[in-house]
């Protein structure tokens, strides 16, 4: 069991600013080799933009012991660091002095790190960040666990109210099952640039499709062709933008387990129903999970590359052997992409070991590539997304989906996390740090106890990285409230007018790894535990109201910062109480901030739609936007369609503001005329 | 990864109706390891009484695979056989259909199979038993993961209802991260008999002295010596029964971590406040964790012979070297057992890995003897256990303490197990638990949120194995609510009144393994699920009323039962409704029952003692009743002095009952007159 602790001096520098080290026999599957057998690689010419820094961590002070089945890292740390991120956590921002079982788990009712998407990857508030490339279960000691010869500060319980029941320790400990793994040191030195050179590490951020970032809506598990029709239409009668209509269980012949063919009772003729909806404006999304029916068509051809256990009676396709990928996307591409389908909601790759829904093939199951239970659970989220992004890309076509397991990796890939948990304020929490790891979450709306309620969660999920309802089981619509219909027009509408926006900022994303939505921990270390507002893009700050408030405080970082609808200045670096109705989301511009605002339009704009853009500036900084202007529906955009328009503000001598727009490679027209409006 | 399953051919009878099968490369340290080092012996003669049965499990069907770390035991089940046990589980008592992990844990919020005393022990409706000797965290399937090849019923989740969450399984999988184990299969044949062999399997069950069975009571953390004396004879003075008086961590220099030396300031003289209290009729407890403090004198010693992590700054011991227990009992012997302390309360020897209160070493910790983080915390509280049993014996002295970590085989050791999780609904359900697996388990009261649920409280603990009031932190007294002061009296000394009874169990639990409270399952397996009642002894059904409740259902088994206070029948095999006030705690009498029942003394009686006895008989059929009168205070009595009375009634041909008392050995006299009632 015990083993030697050696230090860790052989650091090769993978890519600037990312380095390396190996210990002993690192098993074959990992995220880093999965994604890169997808074809996701480095983004060496984006990374070298990034500050130079030298290797972040004291040399010789990195240490690891190894055993035929564990591994041990242990690192060190200051007395005041914070330590962020370890993926979708719900309940806490900053690590320092917690122990956390990072496992995927689709009911993290408890703060012990288990989610539905870990990840081993953590950034120090000093600006530095490490991740472990392993598909093993991660235990993390942040500063939790003391090392006899570790000097720590005794205290008596009786008498010293500053006893602690974890004494802080110097040190983090990272530990997994296996017989090695590489670790990851990436340079700083800002906080922002550790994720940034994270997200570029791992191929950039997702560029998803215009429709993408426009409004979803989920149809009633049961609900048949003529019914999904019915409620996309009652959006346009009512003046409710919407660009996605997702189809739930019943879309399948059977589900649970699942045969991934058309219900023929309920779907007689899926292709025209697909093809109606398109030319109302609507993208298709279809619900499913990865456990095989005995009645689908690919049962008998997988049933032999499947794992040793079954889920709810179906097989449990072992993802990682080509054959199965093969035989799955072929399926894929007949019933649901060839006919037009646009992307997946790929559920259940979780598991939950709790009484009430005890699911999921068991660690100790076996799989015919060799890998484990506990390997396959973890990286199941991974293999999903990685081969759904691979069957769009063979369609050229892009993709934009929802999963609910991801991990160590995953910025570029085009999926959306959600939770069965439905607390608001962890929502946010977990908006917040999934943009410390490379992960988008959406705060989905399903239900509300009351009005109140219903407007503040559309509110959020409007500013989110996809704005959905998800009313499968209640059989909600944006207008169950009559008494605040108008208002919840208000923000899914303002959504859409602020689609050009956030639709640059996934361009940055997606270039500089950039999160679109992002934590204040990212840009101000000093707010990491401020997690009940975030910045939406580069420009503005969200401070929800949450139920039962009708005042909160907001943490304004240095600088001026703007009111969103009015301009009104705000000195920052201060703390001010906002106040406000149902009807207020507030909502602050930072100096310099530009936001390119289109009409409230149904659904998302194609190629040659000529939309007017309102671009408003705040302030008296001059200002640059990069606004994404290409075909937008090919997975790689044709050369010649590869525009943009470069949205600048110039501020003269004067202080007059004058507004230009410059155009990069061949725009595709979407938007049209241009006017400007300068607040502040 | 992927081992060849082999079945289990090789079984032994290693003792009547218990048979072995080894796997693999066994561990050294496991429970079987630790309690026969302790002394602990299988029972022969007494199993030799219970009735014989032939190997319960179909051969050929118990399989295992085993790889270099990790062993999977494999066993059949039938579909409607109910799994009982695993240890004090606060959630559930049928763990058919579920997964549970077996670990340590102080924390168990959620049923997941994490407790205190987590024991890979089930015991099947069908009349069987199986365990695991490891000390490795044990994952039980409980016919919840299901094998490709296994034939299950498929369901369509989009239109049948009785779609599940968790398809029903024939098989259990125990998993272990081990390169082999020692599997235990026990015959029953009946329920009741599997759960006596496993007891006497582990040496029988723990018959505590008199004064064990008496009142409890634990005073404020801070409490000094005239503080503790002023409460004590608080109890003399408002006519309470109190026996054991108990300190909490103020009594020690310094605690958290612990010195196991007197505060000199708090307690100048511990000798003279033992004796004082022991003059006046009370024992005393002293409350320590296993982490030893810098300003502990045996913190030198211990250094090179601690885990490679420290808990609080405190070492923690590896208690499996045997310097290690002689250094740590020499220095109880001298401190606290050479003055007459009476026992202990090993407290935090289970761990947390929750936010608030994360704290633990880790399970990659190595040891001295070899053995690592994870093993250690699983047998860390039988490790205590067995030293401080070993302590008193080596005095020749009895020991009756708190535990708040337990696991497989504890039956024998002098020790009931409490939780800081305080739901009273849990707490009966956990009683009844422990019962299918050598555990004993306070539902201790602390504080009360009205006067309903203090009463309701200590109604409850005064019929379980430990009646104990811990108010170190509360400071309540059990006339902390005026109004009911009476009612509570009344209960607390129902208590003492019913000592003999309880001690008469607790001989029974030494001699035959037979649980002295037990789950309604134990002799009613069609009862498995009824969890909110159970026995106290062979006699008495308690159905305690809980907080908010007027009326509650109880289900009467098989036979006719009694009213314990008016002798009203009733007819079984049914369920009736209860109703009463707060002052009624429904009891039920089985046809046959003998209960003795003293004056309710202000402590327990000793030797000569000559308290008259009252013995209640209900019913016309004959019984016979074995009350231990011996020594009670030697940890071995003199054979001159293992005296015992028998109280037997029995039933002539017209109905008329007679009693008599038969003598055993040389009964020590510490009953005298005795008075028959017959009641039904």
């Amino acid at each position: 069991m015990t083993a030697a602790s050696h230090v860790l001096e052989r650091w090769q520098e993978v890519a600037p600013g990312v380095w390396r080290a190996t210990v002993g026999q690192p098993e074959a599957l990992s995220p880093r080799a999965l994604l890169s057998a997808a074809g996701v690689r480095p983004r060496h010419d984006a990374l070298a933009h990034l500050p130079s820094a030298p290797f972040p961590l004291p040399l010789g002070q990195v240490s690891a012991e190894v055993t035929s089945h564990r591994t041990v890292f242990r690192l060190p740390l200051d007395p005041e660091e914070k330590l962020l991120g370890l993926g979708l956590q719900l309940f806490t921002v900053n690590h320092r002095g917690r122990t956390r079982y990072l496992r995927v788990n689709s009911d993290p009712r408890q703060d012990t790190g288990e989610t539905h998407a870990p990840v081993p990857f953590y950034v120090s508030t000093r600006g530095y960040g490490v991740f472990v490339d392993t598909a093993r279960i991660v235990t993390f000691y942040g500063g939790s666990c003391v090392r006899r010869g570790e000097v720590v500060e005794v205290r008596d319980r009786n008498s010293d109210r500053q006893w602690r029941a974890t004494p802080p320790s110097r040190w983090v400990e990272l530990v997994l099952g296996a017989p090695g793994a590489e670790l990851y040191v990436l340079a700083g030195p800002t906080v922002l640039d550790v994720v940034c050179r994270y997200n570029l590490f791992w191929g950039g951020g997702v560029l998803p499709p215009r429709w993408g970032l426009g409004f979803w809506h989920r149809t009633p598990s049961l609900a048949d062709a003529q019914q999904v029709l019915a409620e996309a239409r009652e959006y346009r009668r009512r003046d409710f933008p919407c660009d996605v209509i997702g189809l739930e269980p019943g879309w399948q012949s059977r589900s649970y387990p699942c045969t991934y063919v058309w219900s023929s009772e309920r779907f007689p003729e899926p292709a025209s129903l697909v093809s109606t909806l398109r030319e109302e404006g609507f993208r298709v999304n279809l619900w499913e999970h990865p456990y095989v029916s005995p009645e689908s068509p690919i049962y008998r051809e997988l049933e032999p590359l499947s794992g040793s256990h079954t889920v709810w009676g179906g097989l449990v396709p072992d993802f990682t052997l080509s054959e199965v990928q093969e035989a799955y996307m072929a399926l894929h591409q007949r019933e649901h992409v060839s006919i037009g389908v646009a992307g997946y909601k790929i559920d259940e790759c979780d598991g939950s070991e709790l009484t009430r829904h005890s699911w999921m093939f068991p660690a100790h199951a076996s799989f015919p590539s060799g890998n484990d239970g506990e390997q396959m659970r973890q990286v199941y989220g991974l293999l999903l997304q990685t081969m759904a992004a691979k069957l769009f890309r063979q369609n050229n076509r892009r993709t934009y989906g929802l999963v609910r397991a991801s991990g160590l990796g995953a910025s570029s890939l085009p999926f959306v996390l959600y939770t069965d948990l439905y607390d608001l304020r962890q929502f946010v929490r977990a908006l917040c740090n999934a943009s410390l790891c490379g992960l988008l979450f959406t705060p989905e709306v399903r239900s509300a106890r009351s009005a109140e309620e219903w407007v503040r969660r559309l509110q959020i999920v409007c500013f989110s990285p996809l704005a959905q309802l998800n009313a499968w089981s209640s059989g909600t619509k944006p207008w169950s409230f009559p008494e605040v219909e108008d208002m919840v027009r208000h923000f899914i509408q303002l959504r859409m007018r602020l689609l050009p926006y956030f639709h640059a900022a996934f361009a940055r994303y997606q270039a500089q790894g950039l999160p679109p939505f992002r934590a204040m921990a990212l840009e101000w270390p000093e707010l990491a535990e401020v997690d009940d507002q975030y910045m939406a893009g580069d420009a503005l700050l969200v401070a929800p109201l949450f139920p039962g408030q009708t005042e909160r405080e907001v943490v304004l970082p240095p600088g001026r910062w703007y009111d969103f609808d009015t301009g009104q200045a705000f000195a920052g670096n201060r703390r001010i109480a906002v106040a406000g109705g149902l009807e207020r989301l507030p909502l602050f511009v930072r100096e310099g901030g530009l936001i390119p605002l289109m009409p409230p339009l149904p659904h998302a704009p194609g190629l040659g739609a000529a939309v007017p853009l309102e671009v408003r500036h705040y302030g008296q900084q001059p200002a640059r936007l990069l606004l994404p202007d290409d075909d937008d529906e090919t997975s790689v955009a044709a050369p010649e369609r590869q525009g943009s328009l470069i949205l600048a503000v110039d501020v003269l001598a004067d202080g007059t503001r004058c507004g230009r727009v410059e155009v990069q490679g061949v725009p595709g027209g979407t938007y049209g005329p241009v006017t400007w409006q300068f607040l502040g």
